[in-house]
């Protein structure tokens, strides 16, 4: 396996600080390699459906956002990544206490990048695999 | 075209404010009919991502939310709709002071309702579609 | 609307009488023009699924072949263009005795191209849309 | 794990013996087990595109069909599945004497099962993911 280097994982860290709407819910950047990424999310009240549970647009930010660092784990320091497409599976509600995202790379590219994403809800005694994601990331190498 | 009873309008206006998760952004419920919802946004400071631009995520909740009551729009009141699974391709930086988000129906059904939505950011003098989302709903009928 | 070279045309055509996946099953391009491309394939015994349907693959296919030609359209003559990735809903059950694709282009770009397709299938005297598709070209400009 | 019957396997053989469109191509069922399901088909010349490669359709066939019957797996015999919808992002050119789709299921339901499916290229001294496929399947149980 490449070594990842500490300048790429400190270019994803800094972009990550950079994005308001996941600050906002309190997200953290808990893994950094070479095409695998995860994110943890508590779930607070600002966080909630019309059933009080996880709204499905955080378990999608979550995967989007695991899934699109993961591929920018492959580029340079400084680049950055688009995401061109998505798609998600939703297989439970999202109820616990927090999100655990997990972006993962399918296939890395020079023009397009594939990747997916797991996306777990976890209480103190239970952890369910809420949804399944699958897309394109477009790598913009500095 | 089928008459849209005020009580199914009532209803999902009804559900529309118990989404803690898009109340937080300030979004609104803008228009309701059968097979076709509109939802605005404006885009504000928690809401942006690295690039300060609206974050994907954002989009994708608007473009969900809009089609789920698209899809719920054809049940009695009190029904209910959850997303099985959406798929959305980007179409340009979200850039601009609001998000409006257009749902519709292209198959309705009693096991499921496939449905597409648009998204556009709009400024002043410019109106600029930014998403496109395609996806199937699951009707929970009262 | 940019008029389309007839070389463009020429060449689309050209690409199509390669592709013996199609001719195998006597498909058709019967319509070229700028980010709008349509194709017609007759429903015969070696297309058909379990239920004597079409299968969901010659289904696929149109619209896929559609939607790829749709975004060829943009580029010069002698370019090419690969599918990135591709999302098809079914909407109804292929019965009928031809399958029409119709392929346009929602954004087109140089890195990459949005298109959507929708499949028809038609009896004498009836016309039925059995999916609808979105997805992502990777133009390959010569 | 949940034994599978064999009055289920044969039921899903004997759906499999009367798609023509698969028969067409030579296809042919090599593994089933519960939520696990194979199938092969060699790369004939009426399988070709216009770069002499498999067709992508018949990657999109082989993947959806194995997919469908792994959903079909956790039904009584002579139980039937619909492809609600399915995404396929391609990897690689299908390039090889033979694809292996291997379809599994991620989460069985009563209304719908979601599932994955994997295809491969392969040659004599060679073996090549092509395809990632997700999307929904509807249970028809009998």
């Amino acid at each position: 396996m490449r070594e990842l280097d500490n300048s790429v994982v400190d270019s994803i860290r800094a972009s990550f600080e950079k994005q308001n709407f996941l600050l906002t819910f309190g997200a953290k950047l808990t893994h950094v390699s070479l095409g695998h990424v995860e994110i943890e999310v508590p779930v607070t009240n600002p966080a909630l459906n019309q059933h009080n549970f996880a709204h499905a647009a955080l378990t999608f930010a979550v995967g989007d956002t695991a899934a699109g660092y993961a591929a920018q784990s492959y580029l340079t320091a400084g680049s950055d990544v688009l995401t061109v497409e998505l798609k998600v599976n939703y297989l439970a509600p999202a109820i616990g206490q927090k999100l655990r995202g997990i972006g993962k790379v399918v296939r890395p590219g020079g023009r397009i990048t594939v990747v997916v994403a797991e996306v777990f809800a976890s209480d103190d005694d239970a952890l369910t695999q809420v949804a399944l994601l699958q897309g394109t990331m477009l790598p913009l190498a500095k």
